[in-house]
């Protein structure tokens, strides 16, 4: 069933072609782009204070990413998600490196409070440093314990009403009382940078179609992990698995979908 | 004839390796500089103040992108710009986003009457909305009818005595009283983000051998829709595609642009 | 023996995982994240003058690469270079297009002058440009005699302190009385933008395990045109080169690198 909203949200979003706005990372822009362009949504990227307001206001879901932070980034995120609160358009946040650099933390813990999040998704060590500001993470990709990272998800979502989306080998996806636990994708998916960006930008494209967040989170991590285990069947290398990750969620059908879903949900 | 002056141009690009200087967005700056290399130019990046005009001094072409434009880039692309003029260098100025918001094109339009660029490559609805700035745009990656964009590429090109080129499904090449018309390419392209931005970059390069605005667009346009043909015929998905694409680019032979060229100038 | 050398490095970068800190240009940060990712190392790219300095401490190297340098940039190599150093923590520098403008070649003098590095990487032209700034470059991608380079080097090497690692046809590493000579790698290799600014990035991994710089820059050298070579073996243009090229740097073994290293030390 849970299969079949997936595919359900996809074809929406290849008949729709949901513009989705993303003030993000230079590592990533282009990764990023052209996987929301592979699924079938319309990727605009603008970070100017000048228009960034104008560019929500014609899109279906905001997505910001702090991964090459600098001050007057700063500004235009905090405008882009006023007018996004504004207009009701989702906005899905990504704590790239969070708890790595107080900047980072700060900025982060100040979007959230001025203009929560619909969702945020990151990996457990960014999610425990928006948590408990004390701790302090190894550079952009560390790991820790799955029970740590369901206690930081929930206290997170809890505090900010938001849902929370953790990537890991198992991914958590939580919001009131509701987890679930995605378990498909790669042991190779963290050896190619920025993936977790895309799985932030895939997140932003199932928002703008699906009226709940926790569906449309749970449905691109299920997606990312899908997509990620044919590429990876296909691919010797990290090079390659690139290519062929674009290509998979392209081609991807109802049935990939269903013969490979691992979800748990609770 | 005409596929033998494309070939023309590209063995005089290959040989002189032209230096091409781009101003552009960082979306696409690695994938238009591997395209410009791939056909046999030499592509450098450059945007600081500082650096523009000497920059711009030795290359043979000034690409201009304004894809993801903020404040302290117009300055750079205005003084480059003024310098390319100087030297009779030929600019080609993309109008990426132009009408999705009022700073990109009014940007566009200063840049156009203080430094009117050789050539502007654009889709069909950024062209209409240089010319009618109460038109606006969805995005980056609208279309309209062939019609409409034949109209409002001749009343630019008229207005600012330039060559407009304008990619679409069949691209159109307006010049004084010119017309051609280039019906290469394939279905795939537009899933690649900044595909768009290649063939400015590529228009560049052949402004840089091609004393004729005008030969120069129409041959690249031909170039991009022949090895995006080329490419898509390989490419399951638009992952492969771009490196395909890449691969054609510096494979391509003149018997390739002989047998695919689909070419009507008036 | 060299051979095991640059395999132990390998091993040891593969099971450390070593964070290394990058300021780079944005035309190659996803390329550049991708190879050190491929290889085993931790890549994080972070540039605001509010951070940079708390980033560097966690890491084990620093590369500063001024391929698109704006004065915002300046500031932050400059803080984390003095962090770097009063950390005694590496630091690579890359000086692309030096000599092309006097904005780079001032930039980096002053670099250079106040927090030496401990390798510098770049291409002839660059280098002779460093030593001489009299001296003009054709853009990023100029060559010359090899003889001028060996001159050029070590007069840097000795001016500066530092090992000088100059990338060409035939790769010159120099350090006090040693040089060492690196012929691997292919001639597609420049057709492919941001490969220098790789060897400047994979130096930095080598750099943070070997506490030899020497070394360090010797064995970068040759892991990135043997890795070049498995590469260009498999690829039919630079598209397809840049697939294998990561997949060559995650798959290469030891035997790849004691059947196919061509090294000359003296």
């Amino acid at each position: 069933m849970e299969a079949c909203e997936i595919w359900q949200d996809m074809e929406r979003i290849r008949a729709e072609a949901p513009l989705v706005h993303n003030i993000t990372n230079f590592v990533v822009m282009n990764t990023t782009a052209n996987a929301l362009l592979a699924m079938g949504a319309s990727p605009v990227m603008a970070h100017a204070v000048e228009e960034v307001e104008e560019m929500v206001s014609m899109a279906r879901a905001l997505v910001i990413n702090v991964g090459t932070l600098s001050s007057p980034w700063i500004e235009a995120m905090r405008k882009a998600a006023r007018e996004a609160r504004r207009r009701a358009i989702p906005i899905v946040l990504d704590p790239v490196g969070c708890g790595a650099t107080r900047f980072r933390t700060t900025t982060v813990q100040t979007l959230m409070r001025e203009t929560p999040p619909t969702i945020v998704r990151g990996n457990a060590s960014e999610i425990m440093a928006l948590v408990d500001a004390g701790q302090s993470t190894r550079g952009v990709d560390s790991a820790m314990a799955s029970g740590e990272a369901l206690a930081a998800a929930q206290a997170l979502s809890r505090s900010c009403h938001c849902v929370v989306s953790v990537s890991g080998a198992t991914d958590l996806i939580v919001a009131d009382d509701s987890i679930a636990r995605v378990r498909n994708g790669h042991p190779m998916m963290p050896r190619i940078t920025g993936l977790g960006c895309t799985a932030t930008a895939l997140t932003g494209a199932f928002a703008a179609v699906n009226p709940s967040p926790f569906r449309a989170a749970v449905h691109a991590m299920a997606l990312m992990g899908i997509a990620g285990e044919i590429a990876a069947e296909r691919s010797p290398g990290p090079g390659s698995f690139q290519v062929n990750f674009l290509d998979a969620l392209h081609l991807i059908q109802a049935s990939d979908i269903e013969r490979r879903l691992k979800l748990e949900a609770a």
